[in-house]
């Protein structure tokens, strides 16, 4: 997956992810796997014992161990040898705070989604990113797979026609049970207006748009519970129009008992159509109207795409995964850092990565849902 | 597949489904499959010559096969050895008519789906059902599938707990090139008000309604066309509210380029969810809250339920398809009909074969989901 | 499925079959789908009583209710409304005295797999078949499956190059458990000279030879039981040798525990592969070389090959099975004896059931075997 | 993945793995992912500049990018921040000497399989490792997926009962094509006696021995090509007889053509079997006699076997693939490493990676093998 030229791998700091954090060991991994950073400081925890000693478990020096994230953004913006980049893992209702701070500091920025905790926090993020020049990246993790970009430059080179149908599905069990799990997902406000909406719901969301690469204009939502009595929401379906004028439908819910992971796509043009499952990740189904249907996978002999190709380390039928589609994330936009960084040449084209208006955009889509659901009928989605 | 105590089979008629016609070889071979009926007349071309000649090679007797179903319900109710029940596989805009006679003759009736062309006249039948106490099946075929009735006994039997979300889908690509295929499917009012609603969107409503055993109260739909300036609706998406508040979605399509025949259903309910698709009918998918994902087959070994048991010829693994699924029905309402005609005792539980009013409730769907696109929100479902 | 310009149906009596019998209700439900056949005779129990009743159960006439072959044989042979054929579905020991017998009262054969009990007997029947230009139909019953006949069709075609690899498989559970199920396979000798071979070895062997066209010339095979203890045979694997120089192999067992059917093929050229498994019939793999895996299913749009559409009822994606393959076979036998008793014109291509000289190789493999075992090392398979 | 209680992490020299080698970056990602090495000292290469860009592309110090493994072992056994362990990933020809020298300067070592190119060298490099009580880890990587280990587990616990069937493939087409690739592998000699034998069918072999934990005592080999007048074996079929007198058949090929990767096990006890495809590494397919067949996932909800834990990074259906299982071996290798260094409590239960002996079983498979095919007929398998 490439070298750079500036003579060093990244400097990278950690904000949350701490002990016992899922979120946090996939960042890691996938910070490591490609060896473009040097993890070197961190904010693991708020609690200072604890942040010391996971620090000292990932063999950072005890001085850039810290034990709050505004300490660790102040006192490395002084250092001489000081990050390059900070990663956010952190709930949802401190991502502003954290982003604004860090593209203060002169940081380029890795944020978990949802970007904010709501519309109004994205945009005051977006604007900041676009007065500092940073780097910016949402880590919507499920767009670096590389059937994921397959399918999108096989709908971009228009092996579909002209794209009449889409269908978005996430569906898990996680919140299954009548009783819910403790933590701060589940804790009034802190996952932002809705659960559903801002957890899953967006990756599913950012999906669609990756792929098809066409925005919804207006939706009609039900949002609510599939649990009686439960508050907080854990489904969501909607009718989706794309600017396009085709159609769509997204069924996302964290309660369907049973369930797996469950996020899909399934796309139509005038051509045929394609389907990917994020449990078979390496599989891309592609009906195709005046042929036999085709599997597409990452093998000897027939090419893959372009995106494809470069967001692919082995092949000959070696499956890659979650975390390497996430490591792919974190290398380009290495690449992009390091390019900055006067190490290699700037690409130019757009990054592959989700940058910041996509995480403007989920949150656009959040509020249009909710509000969809309020008034029984069909809402626009603010554009960005 | 059982006997009958008459000493001898049922003695059927057929309307419509002539030369050409899949829906007819369909219906024949389920009516021949189990051995329950003698095809001895029919009305199978209103063209005199073709007629004959299709009667002639079902060896069906020259003055048996009749140019019109109206010859033919007169001529057959006034011969001593007359046909027992008919069989109709016409264009929809005739089911009434037919129908209406054909009670009136005092004939047990079997009629393709949509019942009618809308509700009033669907409606009209069953109160003639009623009146003349005549067996009536409907034949949403796709209930006869081994593996729909497991699902629909395990749900009945409490395995996945009170059902909490149904997701619905019939997406096939029948009309997805822009040019119609001719045929009174696409001709202005034959199909009724919405030809995906009416062709196969009663299907996946019927087979929703049938694995859960519950209504649909309320509905949201976007029904309309995926190919640009075409007037016949191919696509409807809807938002669906269950008796017992449980949520539902469906899509259902005639017009996605690719696709093969996509009737499936998943239902998810506190315990586990179901998921079965039509392609691969003799598998069931059980996902388990509490323990792994379980494959429900037809095979030695795990009992299947006894709606499975009875609906199934051979074991195994060896599959069965949709003819055997369509026979299924074809044998139960021989079973019924002979009873009813002093045979064998009466089976005094409901039918698994598909009647009048649940031929009715289809064109309720159908019309609440044109009223709710029109409306641009939620529309109550008219009760049966 | 055709008709035919006898201006009758053909007249079938059934030879085995009796109540409780699996294969007999596949025969007969086999008989009537296409409507070929009027089954109108029967020896279907040696208990004069059970036949009688069984026969009954058919709507048979009393007069044709026979307790015995022989004079079921020798009654209809002297009937001016005599049957045309009979099918022979008893156990194996005794195919060879009843083939012998029905070919001699010039009767046309539909026989149960294997053909007989040994080599000497199959070789014998086909003696006779030959003296007596009579139709013979052995029920290799895969053989008749549209995608089985897909593959056969586009591997003589080219499309898969020289034939490189084959390897096929048939495991089942059926003799898992330590206790034997009572019947006559598991009787002393009732069977022939290894149960596994004859019940299940022969379905895989044919199988092979019908997609590939190409016969075994030699083989190694370890023959034997998987449960310890036990003296009939469960278990055999084999490594085999084509005539074209092509290497194969075989692995067929009815005491794998938790297996289903698991008949299957994968057969590779030069240029790709093919692969099917009986328990989903309906696809056909194709992994390509030089293009990504294509899966063939009886669909709209793309054409399947001739002998694929020549046994397909109903296409759209929807599932045919087991009991269609089955009469696929009797369909086309019905068309050649109508064709030779003057109805229609005679086919004079090879048919495509399977004739008495598959019999006798199925036999001539299960000889191979055995001696194979006993020396271990590999055998010539005694050519046809 | 844990840490260690060293202080530090694993140095790591690499030997072989240089630009263009697949294998090479798979060791690197593995060495990485769980953050327990440094690659400080490599040699890449043999030419001296291809060896210093390489090793300056992983940010490796310049005076320690060698340009060949003896100056690397020598010079690295003198400094005093001298590396722990190397990694070799060199054609096999080379395997034996440069272990040997490993060994001999104290490292620890992991070497890529075939642990030599024939079994006398394998069975000295063993009497090496146990001289000199080194670690050793030979990747037969596929032993690193965490449903790999479910199904050891399995079978350990008693799950399946006694083992009585094993079926092992490696279907591949990377010599498909008449013309072979160019490369080591293809130059006479240096792939040892058999190419197939010894590049994917070791991995075959040591999987099946993994997963069931018996030793294939005899066996009855066919080796040879499946493309008519090529010299080097691409073909291997065998039968199997394991310690326990279970049966077992295996079909390795890399050239079938249109196939992927094709590496799969299936297993059958007294109870059910085990199935497993590499392509679809995060579903493990349990057949079970008497209950429904079983999807074992890594998901949230039922439990996983400990091993299968132990070797997982995250779940909830996110999939992990090839690098990740690669890198379980790693990562075990670390902690043995780790804990013989002083950092943390040695482990006394036998290593999951594979170690020396696992190697020498590989070579002493081959050897059987070529025999076999010699003699026609069955050889024992050499005892290690």
């Amino acid at each position: 997956m490439g070298t750079n030229t500036m003579g060093r791998r990244i400097q990278l700091g950690l904000i949350g992810g701490g002990p016992g954090s899922v979120i946090g060991e996939t960042h890691r991994i996938a910070a490591r796997l490609d060896g473009h950073y040097d993890i070197v400081a961190a904010a693991l925890s708020s609690n200072a014992e604890r942040a010391r000693q996971a620090a000292a478990d990932l063999f950072i020096a005890p001085e850039r161990a810290y034990a709050s994230w505004r300490q660790m953004l102040d006192t490395e913006a002084a250092r001489t040898d000081r990050i390059d980049a900070v990663a956010i893992m952190t709930p949802n209702d401190s991502h502003h705070a954290i982003c604004m701070l860090a593209l203060e500091r002169g940081f380029h920025v890795i944020c978990d989604k949802p970007l904010a905790n709501d519309l109004a926090q994205a945009r005051d993020i977006a604007a900041r990113v676009k007065a500092t020049q940073a780097e910016f990246c949402v880590t919507y993790c499920y767009s670096g797979f590389p059937m994921v970009r397959q399918a999108r430059d096989m709908i971009r080179a228009g092996e579909l026609g002209e794209i009449r149908q889409v269908h978005l599905q996430y569906v898990q069990s996680y919140l299954a049970h009548r009783d819910l799990p403790a933590g701060w997902r589940t804790e009034a406000g802190r996952a932002g207006s809705s659960l559903v909406l801002m957890d899953i719901g967006t990756h599913a969301f950012h999906l669609g748009a990756f792929v098809t690469g066409m925005d919804v204009m207006r939706l009609c939502a039900d949002v609510g519970s599939a649990i009686p009595g439960r508050t907080i929401d854990d489904y969501v379906s909607a009718l989706l129009r794309y600017e396009n004028g085709a159609r769509g439908s997204l069924w996302v819910t964290n309660a369907a008992a049973g369930s797996e992971h469950g996020l899909s796509f399934r796309v139509h043009g005038d051509k045929g159509g394609l389907e990917w499952h994020q449990e078979e990740p390496n599989r891309l189904i592609h009906r195709r109207q005046d042929a036999f249907e085709q599997i597409i996978t990452r093998r000897l002999g027939p090419a893959t795409s372009e995106g494809a190709q470069r967001s692919t380390r082995i092949a000959i039928g070696h499956p890659e995964g979650y975390l390497e589609a996430f490591a792919n994330l974190y290398t380009e936009f290495a690449q992009r850092v390091a390019a900055r960084m006067g190490g290699c040449p700037v690409d130019d084209s757009p990054t592959l990565f989700p940058g910041v208006s996509d995480g403007v955009k989920g949150l656009a889509f959040v509020a249009a849902s909710v509000k969809s659901m309020a008034t029984g009928g069909w809402q626009d989605v603010e554009r960005v």
